[in-house]
């Protein structure tokens, strides 16, 4: 296996088995940190580098936070408003990265273009890792998921997931790229506008992925361990206040999770959403015992210690 | 008394009056450390998480300051636009609390939506801190003017308190619920739109506030003391710069303070006000032996060190 | 030479010699830690405020990077936008000041209005430092470049330099102020438009700055030790996408550098911009042997920890 000291998280393609298992280790023993909120000096010195060109809370946070914990600074940008890289006349990523390289020992960037974290990372000096880049990848939300899946259900191979949603998504090529790894079958539910890419998936075929699409979450519901949603309506910012609230909850019941069709499921089903919800999981499956979508919060600050201080090198 | 740790701090309606001593107390134990600008370990492995909703100076600085200063991380979001929580969209109080919980040891929250640091406190296993809701309270805010004022008065028994500005704001809420614990009596003078709502006024009653209604400042400058001011021109995003010059200057006289109102009233009476200002209080009296309002920036550091080490527990 | 121990950076205008040597050598000794990564801890308990009225990148970055590395805080805004203090009704620097100096040990500001952080330092109790000021001054951009100049020659003193750009911009304005203290002669190229202000012309003359206006970089470039550049097409915020795509590539011939114009100047040229750039600086400088603005991005953070441990006594 690679050492991950100075190793840049851009995609999940290439990843193997063994870094899988090795980063969910290194979770595991950074736990404890975030269970009891002490912080450790892991990463005394070390300053992240947060350069997200697109809003974001759940993952920024989890980021600073991991940071913290470990015992080192934070520094960034949140808006690429807020930046002089950020608009029309944004300077290259080359340009921005020979900037960002001499105030951090490692950038986490967010990016609407699908590939500027690899960009970035061609530039760099310091690791890059990659939070989200356009419909390109999101491989720190994906490791959390999977870490999450084998806390709650002791493997992951040998399960069943249903992905249901927007496939075009990043979440959703990420965690395609990771099944080639395990021993996992995946239904693959979207509307026909969302399906996956041809290209996309004759990857996945060439990868042996098993996968298959499905028409709605009710066909396979009693087959699946993990049911693993994003929304299907994405927020529109150009409609109008009006047009806004109609097309809010227009999720059609096939790609929608409620309490009844849990019921139909297997006992022990669990649900993931990495949030925000639009109206595709309902409220009141949050109090039933197939949530763990905010067991994902948790563990998306464990899961970003994991990372930073393996890339940083504190941990083998 | 109850115990201040893991308390939230929402509103100061059933707010006692051994509870403000207890505050004011921890206070002064603290100011010194504001005063000499050293830190303490005394939150070391906290971390202050601030969603602030809408665009705060003071009370955001103010806060984040007091939790460096007591050796704690801070993290956040200042402006719903950066965080996909804030938009039309925007997602379930519940939902939000149920990630920043993980992100942090005590949440300080300023929301456009009255009401919304309560509904976060529902979900909420860590401490929230409600810092302006809507048009709810401020209880920050006020709790740093009675510390104020107790420093420079040596008691807030046996005052006399002017309230002048908009009756419907969130300070003037807050002050009113706390003068029930105390033996003050309270001039309230705004324009006729901005007074009082009669259900205000009704608990305010049923809790033997003293207050009265008064027309103008100078009718009942010689008797207080302890002016209290927030704007009665509010700022008005939606003009046009042309007309926001136009209403700018336009606070009628009744509502301002002056050079020359102040030598009406009695020698030791003093001016707070909790900024930014409009025309309302004029700049000719910041060199007066009146003016206090610096000391309350002062404060605000100092009764935010004391509330967070209160609710996390590091003060008895 | 007056003690750094509280003194404002506001200007070069009135910097002496032994200002920059003393500034020089301070960032000479605090260079390691910069370039080993370490923190040191002599700005244990103090704070850095950031007052960015306008958005910045390089210096906010920078000036904060320096700060943790000195093991201080860091606290503010990075937006107008996002605090109170930054619209039409934007209170007077004088209120926003009494607010900040009891946040923080120091002030960083950068405003969009020339004279801003001297009205501010009028008021403040701590240090201030410009982080440039509309069409005023950069002093701090100016002495990381000066520093690296120094870096790279071994000398300030008999070089000659070629200023290219807009002349009314600060960063001109602070180096040709610097000049007066230095043996350097400067060409100074510019589009008419952008010419020195003749009454700026008339000080730099009574200061004895040896400079002359030059119609291009090739007229000069076989002379000239240091290229210091600076756009002239400015991004212009209000154009439609389509124009500024027409706008965006339009430097002329005699203000741009070029790897053939190099090819025609002294083997040992180098050149400096403070980024971001247009399209003034070709990008195949970047590997030649003459590009040095990523150096400046790495002597940016080493120049402010020397500032920050000047004014807050930390270095005397």
């Amino acid at each position: 296996m690679r050492s991950f000291s100075g190793r840049d998280i851009l995609s999940l393609r290439d990843f193997e088995r063994a870094d899988y298992l090795r980063i969910f280790d290194v979770a595991d023993e950074l736990q404890s940190y975030a269970t009891d909120r002490r912080d450790t000096d892991l990463l005394k010195n070390k300053t992240l580098l947060t350069a997200f060109y697109q809003p974001s809370t759940r993952t920024r946070l989890a980021t600073e936070a991991a940071m913290h914990r470990l015992g080192g600074h934070v520094l960034g940008f949140s808006d690429a408003k807020m930046t002089r890289a950020g608009d029309f006349y944004q300077e290259s990523i080359k340009d921005t990265v020979h900037m960002l390289e001499y105030y951090g020992d490692v950038i986490a960037m967010r990016h609407f273009q699908m590939g500027a974290p690899t960009e970035a990372a061609r530039w760099s000096t310091v690791p890059v890792i990659n939070c989200g880049d356009g419909w390109g990848e999101h491989p720190t939300q994906v490791l959390t998921d999977l870490y999450t899946t084998l806390g709650e259900k002791g493997t992951i191979d040998g399960l069943t997931f249903a992905l249901v949603g927007d496939m075009r998504m990043r979440t959703m090529h990420s965690i395609l790229y990771a099944f080639s790894q395990f021993d996992v079958k995946a239904y693959v539910i979207s509307p026909i506008e969302m399906a996956l890419e041809p290209e996309f998936k004759a990857q996945l075929e060439s990868r042996n992925v098993q996968f298959e699409e499905a028409p709605s979450i009710e066909e396979v519901i009693h087959e699946v361990d993990v049911i693993y949603m994003e929304p299907v309506v994405q927020p529109d910012y150009t409609l109008s206040r009006q047009e806004k609230a109609e097309t809010y909850a227009r999720t059609p019941p096939a790609y929608q999770v409620t309490r009844d069709l849990l019921r139909e499921g297997k006992s022990d089903v669990i649900v993931l959403h990495s949030l925000p919800r639009m109206d595709e999981l309902a409220p009141d499956v949050d109090c039933t015992r197939h949530a763990r979508y905010w067991t994902e919060a948790f563990n998306g600050v464990v899961m970003r210690m994991a990372l930073l201080a393996l890339v940083l090198g504190a941990m083998e």
